[in-house]
């Protein structure tokens, strides 16, 4: 099992966005449904080890399932229109009980601390950081938990999270990337274990 | 420098296209954007030795030219109506002399093998293909030419061009990727030459 958290600063935590503007008044949706996308999408295929975590606004977050999502299409209209919505049955996700408006999406009222504890438990949390060990000298886990962020660096109460989760830091490169192209990257780099020997 | 020739089959070779629809009416022209984003751009920088070429239609090429392109956003929309526009200036591209419908923007009536052509001068040819040579027992050229298909093989006749440019075949790892995947996977490779002893 392969996991990204994506934490989407300015991403929307209501349906009142259009999708004619993504990047503006969608908070960078653009970013967040590329990572879907990145995460969960090969050439004519779905990764069905892989699930990708949205973080919302720090309010809500909205997991789509690589083992269970049906009919996702690689562009960022359509992926943001399921996060639209997802989010327009925001209402029925009470307390820590998700709702799932399609099958292989839930979405549920946690911020990033609580989403970060709960992947911790089941997996090795990984921050891709421009500064971290160089990815070509790490190991690769077997159930990794690559946490990210969207545009912005991550806020102080997230550096502490992730400090409590004894995150390890990884970098991908010498070049910072885009969180999807993130995500391309260290799925190639488990995709390739031993890909010389083939 | 490092180029990138992606052959989009069924993209469309007039403006009359919807910025709603890229997908569909477009012909993947959603999947091209994003090659040109990550063929060009890294997180709040531009590749400034790297040029992304699309083939549309086997009509035009148009090429997106990081050391010169201004006001490129990494989000699908604004870059096909970028590609819109340069597709409003067709009728000015006339022979073999391109049209420039914005700084490092230029469109020309050549086609795939003319293009390929024209790169392989100045390049070396890659193909990325699955059944490749693994791209970790592959040296790094200096000029690499990657050449992609979009969500199409390739058809016979720009197979016969890539063997008549003697283009080698490189695969990036056991999955097959979208094409601006391996965009993005292609750049690591070369950005992360010698990496691991920083």
């Amino acid at each position: 099992m392969r996991e990204f958290l994506v934490v989407g600063h300015d991403a929307p935590t209501t349906p009142d966005f259009s999708l004619e503007d993504l990047p503006g008044g969608a908070g960078r949706l653009d970013l967040l449904c590329r990572c879907v996308t990145d995460g969960l999408l090969t050439s004519h295929g779905v990764r069905e080890d892989a699930r990708v975590h949205l973080v919302l606004g720090d309010a809500f977050t909205l997991t789509f399932d690589g083992a269970a999502v049906r009919q996702l299409h690689p562009d960022e209209r359509s992926t943001a229109a399921r996060i639209r919505a997802a989010l327009e049955r925001r209402e029925d996700a009470i307390g820590h009980q998700p709702v799932e408006p399609s099958p292989g999406v839930s979405l549920v009222r946690k911020d990033f601390e609580t989403t970060l504890a709960v992947l911790s438990d089941r997996g090795t949390p990984i921050q891709l950081h421009a500064e971290g060990a160089p990815v070509t000298d790490a190991a690769r886990p077997d159930h990794p938990v690559f946490v990210l962020s969207d545009h912005r660096e991550f806020a102080a109460g997230e550096t502490d999270a992730l400090a409590s989760a004894e995150a390890r830091r990884v970098s991908l490169g010498p070049r910072a990337l885009h969180a999807n192209q993130a995500i391309t990257v260290a799925h190639n780099w488990l995709d390739t274990d031993g890909f010389s020997r083939y």
